[in-house]
């Protein structure tokens, strides 16, 4: 009974609503003949002048208590919607946004897939040697994993730090996946790096360049599959939308990637964003991975966030494994060294536990 | 000169406008009845689940050309208004809130006043001995200082660190604070105390506690005026409403404290928000003030933050000023000795610096 | 080969090392001399004067490089865990820390217990009449949960929202919960509610006053098992702090629940932070839980979320329901109905997937 | 008059003060080459896990009754202070760290300079037409500000909005500023577009590119000076050390500018950092600057921001200004019209107010 005094109210609305539709609808069929006109006249669309006088008549028509900067606000976003409609540029559900009832997309990387069954990803952190990288490959491989990651360009906070060995890791990680049978996964930071880049698998881009657009814009055009990690404080929202900078250039094989979220809390180098998981696997039909290494900064709790991130719907969970974590040449605190990984897989596949509550 | 043929569409676009003006008032006055139903009931305003069925409703009834992204967006555009303009409404009527051309609030706290003219609050964390409160007050006085700070009550994170003198020590600094003719703030912790605390002139709520409501409500009805100090991750709604508790219990005389947020940034303990300031400054008469020591953590800021806090709008500044600090038995990292308190209070006065811009 | 150089180094700050621990051994036997004449004198040990004086003479005495700053501090820390050790108050190894081998502890809540097989604790937000918490109850016993949550005094952030029912919604709670055999949770917030909300089995401290140390304090005297959960922008170490004000109190029953902290992202209340979860679990022997429904704050994600905690070994899931949300009088966005919780619980028991990975 | 019996006591305790700093000094020794080696080795000098198992070597060996805990801690603080000292001596010798008693750098930026007195840089978020920029210019320098800001290249979070310019833009803001006797300032975006670019007087890196470290080494390359905005979630460090890849590829005119950092709070669109003026101008001798308008996100705070960030030291101020906000391409709600600049400028003017602390 409480709520019946809405329903009444909330008619009205409704109401309300449709009559506001209806003459959107009609001031945009004006707006196109007024297009039309200006195209044979050779006028441009979009006509600033005119809008300033338009809004501000309006405000000064205006009795309240619709606000007037609501006012001025909501007739400027009708006019940029109609130019935007006019010109063929509306804005429209992204590329990336999953339609109603959509699959899960997926794609070929390399010989694997990402997108369907849940994938690891594994390799150090820089690619170091050709003995590092190979001997590496070769376990991971033996232990099933598909995919081989392994920086050649390194984005380091300081100049002063170890950059990556460049061509040459580049080369040795694509040799040592070859060997392996597996995918191959590295980071570009650079557009004039591509075409190089493009000898890898799966090209990725780091938390450091996700709105990195001009970067964005060329791995829409590259044709090779990307691996997109969210920004350190970037929301959901934005990483849709740098993903759609990728495909609405032309790239419809793009994968996202949570590694945490930077907050107050120091026992960890990041928050592991769970949430993100499952709300991405929601938003989009592009596969959604977790690189737990950058998200804890430390190995001694990998294995429950892997667990995690599976449990809550990734489609693939991505860590550094490295022969010798204490020589590592960056990122030593959080990489694994061999038996750890293993300890790592058989933590991964141990059941959820059963809930005390469903006893009858 | 207008072109003749544009002339008659744009009057259309032009009376559909007004209509659709009409409209867009007629909405926001339904919508404030549901408002005020949704208040007796107890029901937030914003209902996105409903906001989220009315635009799928729209889109589905959209028969085109306005585009159904551009009908979308701005459904949503007018929702927000709406909610902003409800809220604001709302938010205006809370008894803390600045009504329009409303002058600030100033009141009596002890021997003298907050909401006039900036004064500044200083003294140490904790008080600690006889010698340490008389000294500093009697320092502080000679140099104009019109209110002593000094915790009775600590709140401390762990249960083995120094948890303040208590009873004594607020009969310390009332004495101390008496003796030089000073108004005295001490913090409470618990609404046990109060009829005790109520010797002290100013009562001081600290970041833990601001929404302890069931000490805000004991405030509210306690008569003594109150220094409510903003949480470490709270907004500044939640401050105010904070506040709104203490005075909606009887108690008008409550002056706020922004003291820094919690961030990623680890070379301050937190980040001092100067917007805040600027913010409630205009959001309500209560006096504003800034506390840059918990905002630092560190000494060596003081002086530029406190200028920030003056340029602002801020209406008091208050500090840490220990004798000893480095023998003090809290806060020992952030607190000034005499010397440094001085050298604070000379860098506070210098003027603003001139603009180069303005040069002719 | 690379790492040979260090090798040598470290053993001279090892051999160092051991002999700065044996002056600090010979200081302290030398100090508890001093304290013995001193108690023969009645004087205090702790002595402030004397304290800055030799301090004083240490950085003036210090030729570098170690800084002065740091030798103040350094020596500032030893006289005070000398004289904190020979008042029998040094800091010890925290209670509620997890002591090398030391097993998961466990202990009964009511008619069931916590620590054991993870479990799970539902109900509305607040009670609001009988047949609401009554309805609640019987259908969630009726799917084998053994904890029923309800909130008889509401921390609200408005003191014009809804604030519970206080004493008349703890006793439909307790009656609703005892007929269906369950344990019962309910918020305490002010320290003079404790001995009526005794009447509960499990004691809630929410987020608002993880540190309101006068209620933890009378938590640790009162004798009933507590749930203690994290500040919305607390460090796990403030929230083991917080845990230990109770159990060095006299009450070892105390869970502690991670339910998310404040960020930058807006789609979700808070951000679930799985990784707490992870390193509780290590930190602690205490049984570890995971609110899933305010982490969130909708409705649509809590199943992954609930799953998560599980997968990184969280003891207890905590998920607000209620027969009719959406005329809830508080959290109406974020609790279940009955028909969304069989749903929830059906998702919580999937098995976690296969990883492609691990095909031969 | 000095307890005779105490005495003796008191002397054994300066001897081992005396020895302790000794081997104090000693320790920082042999760390300072353990650092030099890890540097060689590209491995960073904080390595929490050889501490740990340090500390718990230590423990073992203690024999007491020093307390095991006070011992952990004493080395934990020992490890603390060599390492911030060690780091300080790195961070002091970045080629962008202040040296002791270094002055401020400044430099030439077209007709004018960064550095010297405070400067204002102004003008629209974008580049939208020819009678735009120019009418924006020709104001400002009539009220004597004398940087022109204007996106040509715009990062926009999505796709679909509106890109800036590009070419035609930077030709248009190039030519209005030069009319008008005004460096201008443009946003650089991708390597590739630098050639070009450098038609502006000053270049800059927005937040999304802060550690675009290969348009930073191509910045340090192109002989034009360079304003560099600190990430929306950057620390100073990590700032300093972006300036450090620019300063050290052979360009050493850099400015930094503080914009805001991501936070909960909702009425801002970023929190101003007013504590990372403060520590930059001591950290640093680059100019260093204030955007207040991508701060806010709001116009109206932006002159108390403005205020605060000059009373905390800044070096200039940067707002946007558009003639038309209302009909702006980008950033709509933050863009000052002409007369809200003027007012801007006059409240930016006001004196500080005098503390009512001071009257006698």
């Amino acid at each position: 009974m409480e709520n019946t005094d809405l329903a009444p109210l909330r008619a009205q609305i409704d109401v309300l609503n449709l009559e506001l539709l209806a003459l959107l609808n009609q001031r945009i069929e004006v707006a196109r003949k007024i297009r039309d006109q200006k195209r044979l006249l050779g006028q441009p669309l979009y006509d600033p002048e005119r809008e300033l006088k338009m809004i501000a008549a309006l405000v000064q028509a205006n009795p309240g208590p619709f606000p007037h900067a609501a006012v001025a606000h909501l007739f400027s976003e009708i006019a940029r919607a109609t130019v935007e409609h006019l010109e063929g540029t509306e804005r429209r559900s992204l590329l990336v946004s999953r339609k109603a009832g959509e699959a899960d997309r997926s794609f070929a990387v390399g010989p694997h897939r990402l997108g369907d069954a849940p994938v690891l990803i594994a390799g150090p952190c820089s690619v170091e040697s050709e003995e590092q990288i190979f001997s590496t490959a070769r376990f991971l491989a033996s232990r099933g994993v598909r995919f081989l990651r392994g920086g050649a360009w390194k984005p380091r906070t300081s100049p002063y730090e170890f950059q990556g060995l460049g061509k040459d890791g580049l080369e040795l990680l694509v040799a040592a996946a070859r060997e392996s049978g597996m995918a191959c996964v590295t980071e570009v930071v650079d557009p004039r790096h591509l075409e190089l880049a493009c000898n890898a698998d799966l090209l990725q881009v780091g938390t450091r360049n996700m709105q990195n657009f001009e970067l964005l814009k060329e791995l829409g055009r590259c044709g090779r599959p990307v691996l997109l990690k969210r920004g350190m404080a970037s929301t959901l929202d934005e990483l849709l939308n740098a993903a759609e900078y990728i495909v609405s250039h032309g790239n419809p094989h793009v994968a996202l990637c949570e590694r945490g979220v930077r907050t107050f809390e120091k026992q960890t180098r990041n928050t592991f964003d769970t949430s993100a998981i499952a709300l991405l696997r929601q938003l989009t039909p592009l596969p959604v991975l977790a690189d737990v290494s950058h998200a804890a900064g430390r190995r001694d709790i990998l294995a429950p966030l892997g667990r995690a991130a599976l449990a809550a719907g990734a489609q693939g969970v991505m860590l550094e494994v490295h022969p010798h974590p204490a020589i590592a040449r960056s990122d030593a605190q959080q990489q694994l060294d061999f038996p750890a990984f293993d300890a790592f897989l058989t933590a991964l596949e141990r059941p959820l536990t059963t809930l005390d509550a469903r006893a009858p």
